[in-house]
């Protein structure tokens, strides 16, 4: 006996998340239809409404059911200083820190020139017009460590530089190829404190 | 900053699923809607009509598009035999060894009069109307080798026996505590050649 089609495409879409295989989709799929379809439904209605309201803040990426978000459109952030990282769950990762006072832009990911991912694919284009305006007094860069990573920060401390702005990037202590959504909160805030400065 | 409201309430129901941690659950969050929102649309919409299409079989309660399931409805079944067991997962489980060609019977868990979980509960009234009516001449128990699944077992062999009915028990090899869904094909196939007869 094969599943039931529907069931074999709900496992299949399951399966498309991180860190979910073929036993945990199962597991999944049969759980919330076997034995609790209130929370499938639930799920599946959560997942509806914030596809509908959630979007991208206009000035950090961050997704926000206003058109500006929290952060950026508080008075108590420090709004010279942006800190660049590569998704937002990183943002979340350094706010859980209580250090880092100024505000945000999140790229959709980093360069891979070997994968087609170029500057455009990834927001910078958005940035730079930021960079330009002179909105900003100083660039924190807190990519991941991998190759990709370096390589992005270095591109967008160039950029920083060029439009005569203070650039760092976030300290070793991150271990090299982790990422940053797993690592401590002490960690994070010492990377942030030892930035290694840029400037040419 | 925290996170919007509506972004904690779908991390908070995907927490809800088996083997969904907190962290999990913010990372399928962040990817379905930062990342991938055709997949969140893909998911949320495959629970939904799943929700709205799949049905328990009327005679054997697996999740199934039709009235009746595909093997309930088989010819090529031998619908004297019964399996009895405790969720739709381990008919795909024992379906997945090939050894088995009889019909099955869904409980809903197996009793558990300590959180109150009585026959009325897992469904057993259903059943013994079914074995009353000699629908089957055999009765094959399939239940988790844990405490409350032997006493389920010996539950119903009784009630076979009082119908006149042929009972039996997968046989050990399934591990004590283990649970039918995670063990392999092999297994579960000696496990049902070695069943141990329950007769009186």
């Amino acid at each position: 006996m094969e599943h039931s089609k529907l069931f074999i495409k709900l496992i299949d879409s399951l399966k498309r998340m991180p860190g979910v295989g073929s036993r945990s989709a199962q597991r999944m799929a049969f759980f919330m239809l076997d034995k609790e379809p209130k929370v499938a439904k639930l799920i599946s209605d959560n997942i509806q409404q914030c596809l509908e309201v959630l979007k991208n803040c206009q000035q950090c990426n961050i997704l926000t059911e206003a058109n500006i978000c929290d952060i950026c459109s508080s008075l108590k952030r420090d709004n010279k200083t942006v800190c660049i990282v590569e998704s937002p769950s990183n943002v979340i990762a350094i706010e859980n820190t209580g250090v880092y006072k100024g505000v945000y832009f999140v790229l959709k990911g980093v360069l891979n020139p070997m994968d087609g991912i170029g500057p455009d694919e990834i927001n910078l284009p958005k940035l730079e017009t930021l960079l330009k305006g002179k909105l900003f007094k100083e660039v924190i860069l807190a990519l991941s460590s991998t190759v990709e990573g370096e390589a992005t920060s270095y591109y967008i401390a160039n950029m920083a530089n060029q439009y005569g702005l203070k650039s760092s990037k976030i300290a070793h202590g991150i271990p090299m190829g982790g990422e940053l959504e797993y690592i401590d909160a002490q960690t994070i805030s010492t990377a942030l404190t030892h930035r290694l400065n840029l400037d040419k």
